[in-house]
């Protein structure tokens, strides 16, 4: 299969890249490194990229950004950060990439764990993670061609644990290799309409 | 109580100000019609009433405009009408009256049951939708004063199914008042981060 990893570049994109590039044909796609760079926030970026790649058969989402933050100081504008990164950024990619997958071709995008398991500060992630999984619910009865459409929602990765443990507190971690593993299983397996959840 | 009811000139908002006024001080909000008038897409509007109203005891939100259409036609501006519009406005609103309420206040937001139950052209309905719930349950363990934060989340109300009941086949509607009882139980209970599923 020819695939397209956005995010290729960062913790769980090379992972991914590493744990497919044995069996496939992948494009590597960051925002400042990898083979190709998409900006996920601007739609003639997002465009420019699968007018470039052509026909292929699988999108693979791992990247965006979010507002952290105590929700007594968190502004709409803030929040509106993370709902125009790292939701409308990958629902734009999905909307986009429909149009440019083979028949019977997938998307999966990524969420994270406090979509059901709050922190503190993370209002503006629960809200965005649970968002992207409601979109990938819905998505899922209508793309046609036999496109399939997933999430991958991870707890903190062992990788990541430096920077993002202390959001985490007594939250056991992953090793990203086996975060990898469920987008194998999303983009290889022939389900629809799953949160894979990796805790 | 003093409640503040957003969205209290439309079909489940009035019947909610009919559910409340027996026993509470309601003052109701619309875009063009009701007792005072806000616009929850824009922050000053938004702000301009909270100076008004003064401090209050709960708030209700029952409003918010999305996007139908197929997935296969939707573009990312499209999608961002209902993320700028239900979804924003809403935590908007809530961000905003955090400050505004006095302690052991509730703020009830409103999704609906495509949240869980997709439908054609519903996707931008279900993310927004999770996206309220997902914020919900964030914002409740962190909220400051004892002030707690809840969702409702209506399947087709009857009274509306002259207009929506083609994007429901098969979905038992549920009488407005019914919808109604449940915001009771969100401002007079004292449950917090819930989901009332009326269906
Ligand atoms: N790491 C964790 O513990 C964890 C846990 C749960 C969920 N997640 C989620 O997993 C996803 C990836 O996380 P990560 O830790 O692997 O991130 P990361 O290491 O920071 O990597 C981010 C990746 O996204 C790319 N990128 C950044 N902004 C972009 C944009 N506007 N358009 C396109 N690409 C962009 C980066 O490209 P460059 O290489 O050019 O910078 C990089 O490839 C995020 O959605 C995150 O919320 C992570
Ligand atoms: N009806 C259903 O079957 C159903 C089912 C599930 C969920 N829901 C959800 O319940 C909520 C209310 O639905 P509804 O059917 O009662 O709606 P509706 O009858 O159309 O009433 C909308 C209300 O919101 C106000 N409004 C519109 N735009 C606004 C804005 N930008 N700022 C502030 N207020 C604004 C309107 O004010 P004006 O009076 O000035 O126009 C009116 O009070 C929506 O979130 C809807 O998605 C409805």
């Amino acid at each position: 299969m020819k695939i397209v990893v956005i995010g290729g570049t960062g913790t769980i994109g090379r992972a991914i890249v590493e744990e497919m590039q044995p069996r496939h044909d992948i494009v590597v796609v960051g925002q400042s490194r990898g083979d190709r760079q998409v900006d996920i926030t601007d739609a003639a970026s997002v465009q420019a990229l699968f007018d470039h790649v052509g026909r292929f058969d699988a999108l693979i989402a791992a990247t965006g950004n979010l507002h952290l933050g105590p929700v007594a100081e968190t502004t709409a504008e803030q929040f509106n950060l993370g709902l125009q990164d790292k939701l409308l950024g990958q629902i734009r990619v999905a909307l986009a990439v429909q149009h440019h997958l083979n028949d019977g071709g997938s998307i999966t995008l990524t969420s994270g764990i406090v979509a059901e398991e709050p922190i503190r500060q993370g209002s503006n992630a629960t809200t965005v993670n649970a968002a992207v999984e409601g979109f990938v619910r819905a998505a899922a009865i209508e793309l046609a061609r036999g496109l399939r459409i997933n999430a991958v929602s991870p707890t903190l990765v062992t990788e990541s644990a430096s920077v993002y443990g202390p959001f985490f507190p007594g939250f056991e971690s992953v090793p990203v290799a086996k975060v990898a593993l469920a987008y194998r299983r999303s983009v290889e397996g022939a389900q629809t309409g799953r949160v894979y959840r990796i805790w």
